[in-house]
């Protein structure tokens, strides 16, 4: 029996790098395809039609700062433990198409083409994928934005400024809105870089349509069988969904935690982008407890595509146990 | 702010049971897709260009003897904690395309048209996924074969008996062919009807074709990059594979474990399909030992789609982490 053991994988790196066989041809017959399939993912809630769509997934040195409350060199041991690259941790985004039967609803719509120079390509693909899927953009009915950070609302628009979703509604948390649109709270972000840049994207994407945008309330059902959640502190509208039909029913949590492998198992840990961190870990606890109780299907936009999972308590932490990619629905 | 809970949950269930608000149209424009997009997901390993093929899954009631010396309810319990349908187990099956760069190389090729009548359409669509992602069955040069059992190599027939990859050489482990082929082990195995069903199987799949597959040892390069290692017990030729490219190299398990929510998080325990389960286990603490060691991406044939993860130590025991999928490549 072959020795299964660190020679092994090397003794097979070796074979490779030896002579090939004399008369093998130099180049298989067919070419490599050179890119990833499309990011697309279907899963029934009753009986709505439920797509996962990948925006694509940026992966970045982690700051100093990446994580409010905790040594970097903490956050990189947690970042190699789930298996990262090294020094860096990968983000995906993962907006979600839901077809009540009645409207076709765009449950955040990504980075679009134009927020991540450094990322073009990796990020901004949420219209390239649902054409991939078999879904025209103009049939979107609603685009509903679970809050007010770039990554969920800029895919608004294309790369050339025009409407990504030129039929669809477009819904926003009013108290995110609010918070956004406010002079005297962007004055008070003139010296954090970050929350300034946040400010003026809000303003830069929804520039002439700021009259055109329904603002919608917690606790209602927004669409169709949607209804509206608050989960404020990561922002102070920041709102989760409550997908319902039948008896069948999945928590679309939006970014309740950012990346599961730091802030799921770590629900105190302090991510950069929260506006008020102790509200958010306070929101998370609350969330994933009830998640875990009632065994409820999580969805997150934040989570490694399909983005689907079961949260189950981990002592005073939490664990996301991914769903089986299912190949029929 | 809403209050998160089961109240809430069942909400979202009653508000969509209320009338539909006045005016609304009763169908969305867009009508549903109706099935599940491709399941193929691409990965590189150095030049290697390797694509993960889902020929499907099957969901199939626990029996009394599906682990061997587990009691069913211990079985159903862990069935039931990794959420499998209630009283079911969930098995999927997933090829591996390798393009080497000189041989385009199935490893493991599926069910096939023919085996399992009453999950039609859930499995066997190996083909089917292959030329959705753009490759075409007559342009693999190698079906390379774990081992003997129907979901690794029935897919070698289209339904009607047709060769499915007319071009290709089929290779498969020789100790299998021996074990299989034998008249005195079938003979023996007269009394077992699963055995009996898999000797019957082999001898239709190979019928008329023989003398033109090709029988390959352990321990060798059976195809560029890709060195065959001893991994015996599920079948008596069972047999693993090492994929190398330059640095990077891929563990491909096979089966050392069937599902890994069972199998993996309990290595002792013992599948009704294995051959020599004591041989079976010992082979997979060593396997694993191994992987866990050396932090080695495994791909297993029973993994959930994409079927690709990191296996840890657990006590005595192992668990599977996922890879994050990767929305380029």
């Amino acid at each position: 029996m072959t020795e299964l053991s660190r020679r092994m994988v090397l003794a097979g790196s070796a074979a490779v790098l030896a002579p090939t066989v004399a008369g093998m041809p130099v180049r298989a017959a067919a070419p490599p395809v050179g890119q990833q399939v499309a990011g697309a993912y279907r899963y029934k809630v009753g009986s709505f039609e439920c797509t996962s769509i990948s925006d694509g997934a940026r992966s970045f040195p982690v700051s100093d700062s990446f994580v409010a409350n905790v040594p970097k060199a903490e956050v990189l041991a947690a970042a190699e433990a789930a298996h990262m690259p090294p020094g860096m941790v990968t983000v995906p985004f993962n907006p979600q198409l839901i077809n009540t039967g009645s409207k076709l609803v765009l449950i955040d719509c990504g980075l679009g083409g134009a927020f991540f120079e450094a990322s073009k390509g990796a990020v901004g693909r949420t219209v390239t994928n649902l054409i991939a899927a078999g879904v025209d953009p103009k049939s979107v009915d609603i685009v509903l934005v679970s809050h007010l950070h770039p990554d969920h609302t800029n895919g608004i628009r294309a790369a050339d400024g025009s409407m990504a979703f030129p039929n669809a509604e477009i819904m926003v948390p009013a108290k995110d809105w609010a918070f956004w649109m406010s002079e005297e709270n962007a004055a008070k972000a003139d010296s954090n870089k970050m929350m300034k840049d946040y400010f003026a994207n809000v303003r830069k994407v929804y520039a002439g349509i700021e009259d055109k945008v329904t603002k919608y309330d917690w606790d209602k059902e927004v669409a169709p069988g949607i209804t509206s959640v608050a989960t404020p502190g990561h922002t102070p509208g920041h709102t989760s969904f409550v997908l319902s039909s039948g008896s069948s029913s999945v928590l679309i949590q939006s970014d309740v935690t950012n990346i599961p492998e730091l802030f799921l198992q770590h629900p105190d840990w302090h991510v950069a982008y929260d506006v008020d961190p102790d509200l958010a870990q306070a929101t998370r606890h609350k969330f994933y407890d009830m998640a875990a109780a009632e065994k409820a299907l999580v969805v997150g936009f934040h989570f490694s595509f399909p983005s689907q999972g079961y949260v189950e308590k981990d002592g005073p932490n939490y664990r996301l146990v991914p769903i089986r990619w299912n190949p029929a629905i």
